[in-house]
């Protein structure tokens, strides 16, 4: 059932005791081309799962690096309001920044995964540091969002986006990049979750 | 490994090809008294699992519905401002209900689970059930209490909180009560996750 890409991942780590149907991989080398027809599927479903979080923590990036964008360049001339006087609306400049900046690091590291077939760190360090930081900063950019999606509504009640309507949209339109930034961030927590659980039961970070 | 218990947990499946340190199990009786000293080792982790599930469900019941009575009785006169005259409050108190409901109904799900062994729902349904729901609430819950934060912060700077303070700070308890059942329905939604991922690589809610 495991591939040899799965054995060269796991380099370094001493055999464990290991049900039959996974036996024949004690005796298989990774150099040696014998794969049966299993390991290959194992190989791809690998792939295309790895594929999929790269997919994700692309779309998470790209959202979260356009909201940053949009509510940093959010001032209009002295007249307007800026957005670094409302807190809520840093908070949200802040959270999508540091999720642009973790995406991005992510991704070099699901590339370096996929063409090379180990993780970037050690694979217990990886997974945990990656379900971690998903779960922390998914929480972080939904808090953000949310309490800027408040200070929005609270600001069109008051008189200052009938004043420069055109802020008070630049901000909404970063909220929203940064709720779509947060959905992929989250579908990529469920799979690095996934990961952890397959790493707790299985001892690797493999479930085929 | 498996205990009796868990056996007759998985009542109605089809048992999956076992790996041999897992044979006996089809060999094994429930009723019989021959249970190894593995079994009763793994019938208490799997009790203690519950039984942080059990407790983490407690104290976000309890947490969510301090927090929504909080918020519900923060009106004092008609001189004072009403809590549902604002949509991040009156979200405050929704997510808080709709947690302290849920957490109360998993709670029985819980305790019927410790005490007869088999799950409410059939597994598949409980154990996805209690993950979705867990992950969604917990998303919803923190997205009320930071835009109920936002929503605080900005009474400050106005003049409402000068005018009526015990409004501002009951508000401000009720908030920071809702932190605190969300911190307990995270840990919940991790085991929950936990249980699922079990559920996919072993066709069953336990790891042991």
């Amino acid at each position: 059932m495991r591939s040899p890409q799965v054995q060269a991942a796991r380099n370094g780590e001493t055999p464990s005791p290991s049900p039959p149907h996974h036996q024949h991989r004690q005796q298989q080398h990774h150099h040696h081309n014998q794969t049966p027809f299993h390991s290959t599927l194992s190989v791809q479903k690998l792939r295309r799962f790895n594929s999929l979080i790269f997919v994700f923590r692309l779309a998470a990036f790209s959202f979260s690096f356009a909201s940053s964008v949009f509510m940093l360049t959010n001032s209009r001339g002295s007249a307007s309001p800026r957005w670094y006087d409302f807190d809520a609306f840093r908070f949200v400049f802040a959270a999508n920044a540091i999720v642009a900046l973790y995406s991005l690091f992510e991704m070099v590291a699901s590339v370096w995964e996929i063409s090379r077939g180990v993780t970037l760190f050690p694979e217990v360090l990886q997974v945990w540091f990656d379900f971690g930081h998903d779960q922390v900063f998914a929480y972080l950019l939904l808090s953000a969002d949310s309490a800027g999606t408040a200070l929005a509504r609270v600001l069109k009640g008051l008189d200052t986006c009938n004043a420069s309507s055109a802020f008070c949209v630049q901000a909404d339109i970063a909220i929203a990049l940064g709720f779509a930034g947060f959905l992929f961030l989250g579908f990529s927590s469920l799979l690095s979750g996934f990961r952890v659980a397959c790493f707790i039961i299985n001892g690797s970070r493999f479930h085929l």
